[in-house]
């Protein structure tokens, strides 16, 4: 689908390595054998009756803790509600008012991409993995460091996000450093990641003043404010409270502005267990369940219906050190208990997986991304953020790791899929031709052949020799195939995905960077 | 619990050294996060409908297509229950009997341990994770090199795993290659595992004929032939069948000796989708299922309720070249898929998982491993063979993997453990003080301290520094470390397991290599 054809071997005739060429070959997109949006939900973290007790506790919280620090239209928007404002200055929320925005509350959210073929539907237990983030290093593979990532970075993490088929979103995954003022660099931010994909984007405004410009810019690329509207294409990540149970002003007030300007939200809730959110695992989805069910209600006391992601991204702490650890076991189940939270509510959710923990790709890193996004997927995850490329518990960006991270999630989301049991699947038609008539084997059967591409997945860099195979090609270092897989993207994107009259008009409105 | 204590900090007084210091002395084991046999079954990759599809596909693959190729001794057994002998010399099983056989089953397994404390449990959903397989390789990581395995590396894998908490039981991982004679193979096969470990071993035997002088060791190793059969702690994995749905004339016998030899067995069903099973994933399942309940009644008719484990271990293979792909995504889902087969037949069973593709402990290693494992604990999966060290679809076994899947599983044994969710863990009282009446964080909390030990887990070698950190510390390379714990391991234990005038006595009659 997308440019990069190059890694495909050369069709040659005949032989092994024509059938292989033949069986790499791209596919249609009906018939692939993954693809955005399957779905999950085959993992259940929680019993059914442990549903019910998290969601009364989060309610209770909601009830008798409230959250502090709303901004006055807040508060406004809130009481007018009916949520009750404390002595205490604390806002909190009647059972009744949280039940009757849940059934307010948009069910099926199609986050856009600014090509309609890179659409995510969220509804039910429909998965999609991408990036996420706010990385202020990038990781110099070759030179084995940290460095300050810059605005051509996030273009071109955009640019091979753009490339691979497994990677379904672009949310804003590192920190454009290099751009000093803080308005430019919310554009700069935008204009780097709708410049290298079509994709849907994820972004953040760093003050609630930044939203009309951006908007401004937003609409020269859509093509006008109702093209906009009708498809908005990026979507708002809104860290609208400080864990525990603190409203984030400034936040609320941007969120506000996106809301009137017609863009969805990611009520993004980023509490970190032992630290800003309870030790307990449980105890830390009841909070962050109370802050996104309260954020649930700002949306749609202001604007019923309005595209909300549900946001619980409760992360872990290492209690010995107090530091963050995005790539632990605790940290995936807190992801697929959240994701099943989103499930009962019936809301579009998301959560972070896939980060590591390691400051490299190396084995650890391999593991700490595979296990968390495995049981986010099967947990029926709408969106996966953060779920490519992430290091260091989220300090770095590693373009490499998002080129084998297409090939790690490609295997997830045969995962996702699961098992097809279909009539002809279990007919013993094959068994009985093979065991009483046949040749004692499989291979060659027509049933072999005809799944050989629609059942059954290949990595693009993950290899699969044998011992022999590999020595025999040199014994590849897999770093090095993906630093290669990289290039080939980057050196096939030349330039931003604008038409050059907008492309132009950008450039004569703001101070683009790149 | 083992001897290796190295890893863990030296203690100082006071500040964060200190507390890191404290939360590392090793827990009391009642009190550890994680440990074999935590229950798994979250995960049902199968619809209960669709269990049952294939279930009765099995059942009709048994009374239609039956098995060929049993020796004369196994006509006897199972024509003798009730099996039908055609005249195309393939056995066919009516549906009663193997419902009769199922319910005469054993089901409360335990596989023991010389060391009463390594006994596994395989009843329920219990999940532990072992070696197995039979690499002709050891991956020499610091020369990049696959070089021929000897007894001298089974030896050390056992004594790597006896050190290591996350890896449950030994099952013979690698072949001896330099010992000539077979039978002296399986004798030094069993020194070299039962040697290095007192965990559960597992092994098999190159010819029927072999059984009786083994035995005639592990009388030895255990002090008798009655303490032999009072606590047996070798398992006999036995291919008995080739599939498609022919049985192995010698490892069919071979498994009779054992029977009488007071061993439990393992019924491995090793076919290879789209090559010995059929390509449908769903019907390689079958296969496997019909193939392991005719090991069922098979054991059953000779030894009614002798301790078995049901081995469903399809393989996948890369449809493009036939080779074998361990470390995919279609095999994770046939062992998750196994799984949930064991559990309707409430059977202790076992199937292979944590195979790497990749020829060295990479990233890619790290997420095949990674994925797998992860399916099969979240499944319930009471044995998960292979789960650590096999590199190359089986054909390497490498030890700095051995030493890293420690942390893998790790990670992923607090996965299978899942979210509390208890009185304590959804009560708000720690949410109310620190929001109403404290700092405002849960930093110290005594509710955080807590459970710093008891709910969450640490890595032996992992790396969670921050890049700075890390960079101070000179950037750790993952596989140096890998090595250096190996290392202490092998260091520190310096002698067999075996008392040494029963070693002595071993030597004098045998041919130990070692």
């Amino acid at each position: 689908m997308d440019a990069e054809t190059v890694d495909k071997p050369k069709r040659r005739s005949g032989g092994r390595a024509g059938r292989v060429a033949v069986r790499t070959a791209p596919l249609a997109d009906n018939l692939r054998p993954v693809r955005a949006g399957m779905s999950g939900g085959q993992y259940s973290p929680l019993s059914e009756a442990n549903v019910l007790r998290i969601h009364e506790a989060a309610l209770d919280a909601l009830e008798t803790i409230g959250l502090s620090q709303a901004p006055p239209s807040g508060v406004e928007i809130l009481t007018g509600a009916g949520a009750l404002l404390g002595e205490d200055g604390r806002i909190r929320f009647p059972r009744a008012l949280v039940e009757d925005m849940l059934s307010v509350a948009k069910k099926d959210v199609v986050l856009m991409g600014r090509d309609p073929v890179h659409d995510l539907d969220l509804s039910g237990t429909r998965v999609h993995y991408g990036t996420a983030g706010a990385a202020v290093h990038v990781v110099d593979i070759e030179n084995r460091e940290y460095r300050e990532s810059t605005a051509q970075d996030l273009y071109d993490a955009a640019r091979i996000t753009h490339a691979l088929d497994n990677v379904h979103f672009f949310q804003r995954a590192l920190v454009a450093r290099d751009v000093v003022d803080n308005f430019e660099m919310d554009i700069n931010t935008l204009y780097a990641c709708c410049g290298g994909t079509s994709k849907h984007v994820g972004t953040s405004f760093s003050d609630p003043s930044h939203v009309a410009g951006c908007m401004e810019m937003l609409h020269m690329i859509a093509g006008g404010e109702e093209a906009w509207r009708a498809r908005p294409f990026v979507s708002n990540t809104n860290c609208f409270v400080v864990p525990p149970m603190k409203f984030a002003e400034e936040s609320c007030i941007t969120m506000e502005h996106c809301i009137r300007a017609g863009m969805p939200v990611l009520l993004l809730s980023a509490g970190q267990a032992g630290a800003t959110a309870p030790a307990p695992l449980a105890t830390a989805i009841v909070q962050a369940v109370a802050e996104c069910l309260a954020g649930v209600v700002y949306v749609n006391a202001m604007a019923p219906g309005h595209p909300a992601v549900f946001g619980t991204w409760p992360f872990v702490s290492d209690l010995r050190t107090g530091a963050m650890s995005g790539g632990s076991g605790e940290q995936a189940l807190l992801s697929a208990g959240c994701a099943q939270m989103h499930r009962f509510y019936g809301l579009p959710g998301g959560a972070a997986a896939g980060i590591a923990d390691s400051k490299l790709p190396d084995m650890q890193a391999g593991w700490e991304q595979a296990i968390s996004n495995t049981m986010a997927g099967l947990s029926g995850l709408n969106m996966v953020y953060e779920a490519v490329g992430m290091h260091a518990s989220l300090l770095g960006f590693c373009m490499e790791s998002l080129v084998l991270g297409d090939d790690l999630l490609g295997q997830v989301l045969r995962c996702v899929r699961g098992i097809d049991v279909t009539e002809d699947s279990v007919s013993l038609e094959a068994m009985r031709q093979v065991c009483l008539e046949g040749p004692g084997h499989y291979l060659g059967h027509p049933q072999t052949l005809s799944l050989m591409q629609t059942e059954y997945i290949y990595p693009a860099v993950a290899d699969r020799t044998s011992p022999k195979e590999w020595a025999e090609i040199g014994k590849p270092d897999l770093i090095q195939k993906a630093i290669a897989r990289k290039n080939r993207i980057l050196e096939q994107s030349t330039k931003p995905l604008f038409d050059p009259a907008t492309d132009a008009a950008i450039r004569e409105a703001f101070n683009i960077y790149l």
